[in-house]
């Protein structure tokens, strides 16, 4: 994979396209900026496609703080290292890279550890910056400055990403697989692998069957549960989420006299081993720890409250019960280690990423992903720049 | 160990004295009661010594239910097998037993799995009954029934114990220390060996330096951890707790600007790896949540709360600081393998038992074991049935 600006560029700005979102909510302009070349511990990447992440559609419409107009949003991507900065050494010009919004500096405490997947070096923050230097590597024609958006900024030919965002991966995996492990199937896929630790013949529950939910099934499946339980308030989730080892689903809302747990706990004789929140509301929280089997269940959190939303257990229920909780990001993954080990066991055929892309699509068609992905019949698009 | 009754009683009723709690809050009161055969999975016990813990002042004091008049108190006991019910195989006459409040049937999913000590053929309750048979092996000399406690009824100078709830011991180490197992002892150091799994190295929070908050530290001293920090409201706690392996000590509602939380985190610069709540607040779990390091700390909830305290918690923190919350009762022990182990450990002079021995008294002067409990000075008063 040679670039095609490789002789010329480096050490140069390069002027190229990019998806600009200039108002909350209004369609992403697509119009000509200006990349900087990186700065020390930096890389300049030319991006080859991306695909759109819930996260992207919420912060696009968000009017207050932490989003800003104007700026470039995209966060699932793979590239090309097109150049890199001073002190540079992990990464070379043509490799094949996924960024990702949580950093894994490799210096650190928790870098260093196992048992940790978040940088104590740059604690994960929703930042218009770049991480190391906090300055933009993006103006308009007018040289006027565009922000980033979570170090990724992947809705442009051209992006700019610190070393700590960057893994570098094998070249032969096709980029419009390898761009979901850069977010949400990896949040996925993690929670169930390496938060929960789902052993074979587990019983699992998903709250949630959007992506993220669907990839905890698909990581649940990896990892051997023999019985996992999607809930949803959409029961054509269920047809989906078959695909990703689903076996059975529970319609949330339709029944009138017994709550979630209720149902979950009749269903499983007494509860689930690991059930996993993937909406983002305190109450279903509350209701997946419900469900949780004593003794040894675990309540895993991956969605994303608003800020304030209070989780409420009754004390002696968690002396009582000897259940745990806990929250993740990026599922408990450490970005460059455990992306390549889910990335190879994509190509050996074990982990399903195939059926995650429901649509692709040219970058000059970028809102439309935008729109398929809120009418809610698509999992992932990918969007190709170069098409 | 030759039991004294042992050719006569076996399989008739046994007279004896008891001390039985008929008025709550009352000085108990010394009788002579009638004490059953055991009937089938059950075994009549002549109790050594007794200790006392801090339910059993709970429970006399308590006025509603599930307190019940009359009722024979104690759950920390060593004794030895007078007879034996049908079907018992486990245990045979003069055998050395310490009796638990909690079950291990050694039947059921969760006694058969390594991953938790919650029984579910009998599920832990506060029932005034024999846990099988639901019915009471104590009537006084009216005849009148007198009813169990924590299947156990230690205060007594026979006692029935169902075999669910008897660890047999190595008679050979000193009854005045295993019957420390029974609860307290058991419940902290096995917090910090099993539930948190404290690692070498690690630091430690302890929230409420009494009985269970030393064997805390105990546990985490045993398991390696270099900084035992205890947080108390009583500074005479910390020489106490310097017995047990605590290095630091913060003066709870001592710093009229932070919270306990913000002192530790300074401490120990981003929080201590576990934090035990071991007082029974809520609000003292979220401090010990807030206390935890990001990326892998471990609140774990020892103490009990009143029922109906909610425990409150950021969604959001919860997701985006990969701490987990966890309770466990009997610090997560299986009682019938890992008691064993833990007297073993005491024996080869590794855990420290002696020094929670503070008092001992005469069974004629058990109340006086009451008076030095509420009075704070004591530790652990252990209870001599034939002195």
């Amino acid at each position: 994979m040679e670039d095609k600006l490789a002789t010329t560029s480096e050490g140069q700005p390069i002027r190229c396209k990019a998806a600009i979102c200039r108002k909350p909510g209004s369609p992403l302009s697509i119009e000509e900026i200006i990349v900087a070349p990186p700065m020390p511990r930096e890389a300049r990447i030319r991006v080859i496609c991306t695909s759109l992440c819930h996260s992207d559609v919420t912060f696009w419409k968000m009017e207050v703080p932490p989003a800003i107009c104007p700026r470039i949003l995209g966060h699932e991507a793979v590239g090309v290292v097109e150049s890199v900065g001073e002190d540079v050494t992990e990464v070379t010009k043509g490799d094949v890279v996924v960024p990702i919004f949580l950093p894994d500096c490799g210096e650190c405490i928790d870098c260093k550890s196992s048992k940790s997947n978040l940088c104590s070096k740059f604690p994960f923050e929703v930042s218009p910056w770049m991480p190391r230097h906090a300055t933009s590597r993006f103006t308009d024609l007018k040289g006027d400055i565009i922000h980033h958006f979570l170090f990724v900024s992947s809705f442009s030919e051209y992006t700019v990403v610190d070393i700590a965002h960057l893994t570098k991966i094998d070249p032969a995996i096709p980029p419009n697989r390898a761009c979901l492990l850069s977010c949400g199937v990896s949040t996925g896929v993690g929670a169930a692998w390496r938060t929960a630790g789902v052993e074979p013949g587990s019983t699992v529950v998903i709250f949630g069957l959007g992506s993220i939910g669907l990839a905890v099934a698909e990581g649940a499946r990896l990892c051997g549960a023999t019985r996992i339980i999607g809930v949803d308030v959409n029961p054509e989730k269920y047809e989906t989420g078959k695909k990703f080892g689903l076996t059975d689903f529970v319609h949330a809302g339709e029944s009138e006299n017994k709550s979630v747990s209720q149902v979950i706990i009749e269903m499983t004789g007494g509860g689930a081993d690991y059930c996993f929140e993937c909406v983002g509301m305190a109450t279903l929280v509350q209701e997946a720890y419900a469900s949780c089997r004593k003794g040894w269940g675990k309540a895993i959190v991956l969605g994303v409250e608003k800020p304030g939303s209070m989780l409420s257990l009754s004390c002696n229920e968690v002396l009582h019960s000897g259940k745990s909780l806990v929250g993740c990001l990026f599922g408990g993954l450490k970005p460059k280690s455990d992306v390549p080990i889910l990335l190879k066991r994509y190509m050996d055929k074990e982990l399903n990423l195939d059926e995650f892309v429901t649509h692709e699509v040219e970058f000059k068609d970028i809102n439309k992903a935008f729109d398929l992905l809120i009418e809610g019949q698509c999992l992932r698009c990918v969007i190709w720049m170069d098409r």
